[in-house]
């Protein structure tokens, strides 16, 4: 996804709550603000946003000194799902359509993003995901692809969002790579998360290699690169995921809640939709 | 009242809402917005935000080739208050309270304000103004003093509005100098539009001479000052006069609805409440 000019005015929005979680310091974040503001004038248009992303996270460590701000609301995160996981699981056992109520609640956990400006109740969003209709919803190519694929490639996205992929995880039956962030940036999860979560039990862990809030490609390893060329499946979850690779040519099923007005129009939907998209199937 | 460190991302906003309104050019509106991200830098967070509003609003005059893009919109405005002028006078006229009830319907007009990004329904904030209590209410400061007082200065705000403000005018049977803005920025009230209100027939009206979305004092003309440095009683209107004067020495009255989270933080209460608040009194 291309860089709206909604986008210029977010990023430094951003840039002031994720500089408020990283310090007190009026200073450093009147610093900060005004590297961000300077930014703006450099950012081309056709750039996608966690490009810009990526820089703006950067500078909130450069400058506060502090370059995991979210790490301890990453922890709480993780055990306030854990703890939801049995219930999640009963969810999964007593419906009727087990692998299409597991993706709903791995898009309900992607309500947890602190990366945008909104309040959510966890148990809230679960109801509202089981309950309602989504925008878009490709299940029927996601459920035809999955069964004739071998392995999946899942591209994760915040910390304690990665336990309700674990729930998508186990209901797929197939053998999953799952790619966390390579450093700490916003509330994505690392390694340290997934691992908290129980990612590595039912699936091999990989990073991305990137240090951005989305999976740009050309900050990826060439490791995850040689990966990402070779899936025949892959699940991306969330918004940067999706601004990342939304024109890329891979057959991909986007997970998400829209979280913004922005990828909203993107998409064609409404914000707070819950979206299942795939692409070039 | 000072920068907030949240006013910062605003004056983006403000730019792109602004811009949006005065061209469809993309290029132009992101070359606003460089520009106004380039500015954040040069912000002391001791100036008042109309400060720096003056310099944005002058941008998009000047990039977009439109200092008065909102000229339709204010005119537009004006016409719908005037059609509500009858009904406004008649709930005044049948009330127990008139003077309180004029006040109600001058500070329910302040919600016509394209400087916020809010709609707004101007017969439901009516109904509300009529209804509820205000979260700070000077009531029987602004009625003692107006009986004491000789003349009055009211300085006005939006375009609109100021059909509301005639109401309160009429109904302080005093001699009123009308203050409005010295050239168009955003939908703030000038001469040509306090005329279309009627205003000319109730009050005496002189520009500010300033250009800024609030009454900054060091941008003000010799004549204005002299008016308001001799003042008694004052009047000031709405959100940007309100963070230009609210450190003043004179006695003012500042009544507004509060339409920013950081205006509500500054006065200690909530986004939407209505206020009465003198000062110096």
């Amino acid at each position: 996804m291309r860089t709206y000019l909604d986008c210029l005015p977010c990023f430094l929005n951003q840039a002031l709550r994720a500089g408020r979680i990283a310090t007190d310091d009026e200073e450093k974040i009147k610093q900060l603000l005004d590297e961000v503001g300077r930014m703006i004038g450099k950012i081309p248009l056709e750039n996608t946003p966690p490009e810009t992303g990526r820089l703006v996270y950067r500078k909130v460590g450069e400058i506060t000194g502090k370059p995991d701000p979210y790490k301890e609301i990453k922890k709480e995160s993780t055990q306030k799902c854990m703890a939801l996981y049995p219930s999640l699981k009963k969810k999964v056992e007593m419906s009727d359509d087990k692998l299409l109520t597991a993706i709903r609640i791995a898009i309900a956990g992607n309500v947890i993003d602190f990366g945008v400006d909104r309040r959510f109740n966890i148990r809230e969003e679960i109801d509202n995901a089981l309950k309602n209709n989504f925008a878009v919803c490709d299940y029927d190519k996601f459920r035809t692809l999955l069964d004739k694929t071998d392995e999946i490639l899942y591209i994760g996205d915040n910390a304690g969002e990665c336990v309700f992929d674990r729930i998508l995880i186990e209901e797929m039956k197939k053998p999953v790579t799952y790619i966390v962030r390579n450093v700490p940036v916003i509330n994505d999860a690392t390694y340290e998360d997934a691992v908290q979560a129980g990612i590595d039990k039912v699936a091999t862990l990989l990073s991305s290699g990137t240090d951005a809030p989305g999976t740009i490609l050309n900050t990826c390893s060439a490791e995850f690169k040689k990966v990402y060329d070779n899936s025949k499946f892959i699940i991306s979850k969330g918004q940067g995921n999706y601004e990342a690779l939304s024109n890329e040519k891979r057959p991909i099923f986007f997970l998400l809640k829209v979280k913004c007005h922005v990828i909203a129009k993107d998409i064609g939907v409404n914000e707070g939709d819950l979206i299942l998209k795939g692409i070039n199937i």
